[in-house]
């Protein structure tokens, strides 16, 4: 796996660097232009639902353009210049221009006594106001006089930007991949989140015989989540058989999975199968939590009249690290060999739900005889035969009376004593693409039959 | 909290004395001036169930009259004398008259080796016998010779003695709150039961909009239980949402909850979660059992053809603390504080019930917008936003389908990592009736409708 | 308990011996002769399945006969000679007789690099073969040369031979108890389990008012309970409540119980109460597994079309011992005691289940007044009074509500906190047939009815 994770890190290393400084927001062209990106990855189609759409509860926002935006200190220095950092301008800011002395600039400033050295990220999409944010260091230095703000920004009637990609499969059933793209330059949310998505796309594109269709989507945080659901969502309640909120993936600690509310999906069996079983360089025991209602946008695909299957697998989540919604979150926290893990472990996941099936045998009455079919070791000595493929072979005969799918089966196997029993060499099967190759033995054999 | 339970032990300590020196039995003038006494603080009413009467497969026992008991030694030393302490008589034991060696006398001593500076408490309801009760160090002083026994008592048709009361509230679902006042001088079983349901009346009766009715009910264990079942049984099965048997709740030490044989009832719940959550001078964490068919009248109350919602809160409850049943049991092993503080705890439980509602969204396709309803943060910053009332809108608005009660809501929330998401000044609300006042709110936003 | 240990494993002692030299394979006189010296313990009568017969997906095989096995080497000794230990001749082998250079032999040798000193279990059922297992150590020391191979075996159209008695019970609902008899002198697997097998019978017989019907089966693994299945697959399916396959319960260490595929019938319920209680020399706690389906014969009887309530008690389980299948499982790593003990354990097994029963109380309606039958202590005394019997009595009447069987509030008896309530003399009733005895008190005395 070493190999292929510094190719694909070096892969992902142009990409991040090029949509590291772009300013996003809700709307906007920074995030046309981090669309137009990933484009270069994966076959994204555009769709823009303009400024005041109804979307459910919600009305699509107007669109916001930002030219320029710093403070003019007493001694004529810029500051808070949003070109050298765009967390230093409180995203979706009203335009502004005049002076003032500090005292009335305090009201527009935000900082964090206890990271002093943080820029926070500070939005106030649904009310008018201007501000900046700074670090509180910087903050106590700032002396009295009369200080000139500069904000070029305007709001205006546009639209909305979501990208969507699908990759079909054989059956209709979808694999929902859901991130956002509206947070300005932070890198483990959410940069990482749209760059595995990308990645996973180009996995998903070279497996073969695809059984799954995989639908992939970009848009804000929360407004885009609901605004899908308004265009897709009767289509995913038909369709959707696992789906993913794709966030905080970048940090190179162990993963966690936030279970979507039904808590017993595949999309929550097949996670929990991969982060068990992972062999990665995170060596760390996953965190497995069930689903609660604040976090991403499962709270819109899993709201009540929805109840998709939508979990989340993530490293370090939102919230359980300092640097979170803080300029601290920057490349220093990330790397590209963690991005790239964390596809593959998307990966495995996706493959998981892919070769999963379910079979019904054909022999139910004892086991068939494997032997007069050369699928059993023709010498019987328990001491010389640990051929993990035969140990398959039985738990999928046993197993298989159409009500267990092969992840169920894979999930079952490891309550089971197999290595006192079987010795170390003849380990359970942990993959599932591995039990559905063995199936397809089986199938062949005229011993299953795919249900 | 240290304040009110001060003003409450205060207010419960005349009370205690002036019931302590009282001679109780199944029946009989001591229970009838128990009753008179805790009809000063809630306002019970009388039942008088005729000696004779069949109530299922039991017999209401005659009355026990008993004027004088005790023993005079061959030295002329009157011992065993009830006025000293009413343990020393038999409870229920037949009157009797003579003069005997100390040999005849030792068939009817009762004392307890292992213990041998207490009086056990011991009862013959339904076998005629006369006895005393000693303490075994004072039984080996007792010398050869003759002995007089003198016990004044006489058994008679009367009746049983059970008082109830119901404090009403919007609807006719009832919480039973059921305990017994059959012993004698013993003060964490049982003398605290009928003060902490006494004044659990008090504060029930302040509780404003009260949802659910109470019912009080003080009668002798076990045939009591049986008689009031008989009484009230049909009307508790179409009522009774849950119920509670109070005893054992003087000490101070950890709380202990039995549930009920169902297990998994509003009354189970409710107490699970106080308990779980008391942040009362009893810092023990509370021992909870599965129900199992000895103890109190919870085993008349959840008999299988009633199979009621009962279950008890108790502190160290019946048996597992060695002065249980004996003279022991007395005023310097339980505190004022601590039955005000079961008190709180009962209370606690009780509002858990009478704030229980059951909701539906209105807005169940992702989350409705809060944010124009003034109901959200209007800055977006994870770091300067910590609203335990957002983050409980939160949990309404995707788990209030109909099926979950804001009970289930609040034990679901335990589950989540909010202090590693929200930070510690965002705990999920603990306490139902701080969801129930957040419910309102919502509801008043047409965003949840109660079912 | 020690003194009956020791009995019984002195009546097994002989048996053992005579049983263990005996060269036993799928088929053939060595068979046979094993059943006939296990008739001498219990009525078996002999099934004989010609040659050929299609078995469900499986045939049966040619029976084997094996007169001579033994290779001469270049200096005129005689090694691997089947005479010396019959695990020197791989089981089932083809006749052959011919001079080789050693390279050419060793293609036809066996042995354990790992375990120098062992001769390992090696058979070839259905591939026609010809081999010779040694140890490792004597293969190292055979010098280049000519060897001289001697095998007079053959096969032949004859029979597959099975074993079956019934002991019948009031009623036709069956405890299958299966053990197998087709491996050559090894000791925990096999042979210790058709004595259990046999004597377990001894005991049921002598179990007054069998409720159960008991059913023994004697064949060879795998294609044996194939056969078996064919023949009373049917019957099974109709009446068996439970069943065990006997294997590896020689050694002295803890019990291993692995469930059935159900998982929850009452032959899992029945293990688990008497493993988890167990009194008996071996005081390791039991290991418990879920079923997999790798092992014995519980494999036939758990297939889907079956699906039998087959579970499997053992001492150390086959694979997790480094004697297993080769000649170090041998009377050195079994004891007559552990044979003993492990029948004991069988047939407390078996009681359980046969002392189980479904009653409905005649009285839900609060507790029965126990005092008016005597059933009750006359004296209420919590301090003196310990009766077991009252405790078992309180648990009956409440629980025996029709869905409740004894073994099921035995289970249930477990989770509450008796010690601390009843005082350590006070135990709950752990043997069913102990809760049966007090359940049919109750009967007679009108409380109780047998569902």
């Amino acid at each position: 796996m070493a190999a292929e994770l510094q190719n694909m890190a070096a892969e992902i290393r142009p990409y991040f660097d090029r949509l590291w400084p772009i300013t996003r927001s809700l709307t906007g062209e920074g995030v046309r232009q981090t669309h137009e990106i990933l484009s270069e990855i994966l076959p994204l189609e555009r769709i823009e639902i303009p400024s005041g759409t109804q979307v459910f509860d919600w009305t699509i926002p107007r669109e916001w353009k930002i030219r320029e935006a710093y403070i003019m200190t007493p001694a004529g220095k810029r500051i808070c210049d949003m070109n050298v950092h765009n967390l230093h301008i409180m995203n979706y800011s009203v335009g502004f221009r005049g002076k003032m002395q500090l005292e009335q600039l305090q009201e527009h400033l935000y900082s964090l006594p206890d990271q002093p050295n943080a820029i926070p990220y500070v939005t106030s999409y649904y009310n008018e106001r201007w501000g900046f944010c700074i670090t509180h260091d910087q903050r106590m230095t700032l002396t009295e006089g009369e200080y000139e703000v500069v904000i070029d920004a305007e709001h205006f009637d546009g639209s909305l930007t979501l990208s969507e990609c699908v990759l079909p499969g054989a059956t209709p059933e979808e694999v929902l991949i859901s991130t956002y793209t509206c947070h300005p330059s932070m890198a483990n949310n959410e940069l990482s989140g749209p760059l595995v998505a990308a990645f996973l796309y180009k996995c998903l594109a070279k497996l073969e015989n695809r059984r799954l269709t995989y639908r992939f989507v970009f848009h804000p945080e929360t407004i885009g989540a609901v605004a899908y659901l308004h265009l897709r969502g009767t289509l995913l309640s038909h369709r959707c058989v696992a789906g993913y909120v794709v966030t905080c993936v970048g940090d190179p600690a162990g993963f966690t999975l936030k279970k979507s509310r039904r808590g017993d999906t595949i999309a929550d069996k097949a996670a929990v199968h991969v982060l068990s079983n992972w062999k990665g360089p995170t060596q760390q025991p996953p965190k497995i939590y069930e689903f609660w209602p604040s976090g991403s946008d499962e709270r819109q695909y899993c709201s009540p009249g929805f109840n998709l299957p939508v979990a989340s697998i993530m490293r370090t989540m939102y919230g359980a690290y300092p640097e979170y919604h803080t300029s601290l979150d920057n490349a220093s926290l990330v790397t590209m060999e963690a991005i790239a893990e964390s596809t593959l472990v998307y990966f495995a996941t996706c493959k998981t739900l892919d070769f999963n099936r379910i079979y019904t045998t054909l022999n139910p009455y004892g086991e068939p005889q494997l032997g007069k079919r050369g699928l059993y070791w023709t010498l019987g000595s328990f001491k010389l035969n640990t051929d993990q493929r035969i140990h398959a072979i039985k738990w999928l005969l046993n197993m298989c009376d159409g009500n267990h799918s092969l992840l169920d089966i894979s999930l079952m196997s490891y309550k089971a004593p197999t290595k006192e029993v079987c010795g170390s060499n003849a380990l359970l099967p942990s993959d599932v693409d591995f039990l559905y190759a063995v199936a397809q033995e089986l199938v062949n054999a005229n011993l299953l039959h795919e249900k």
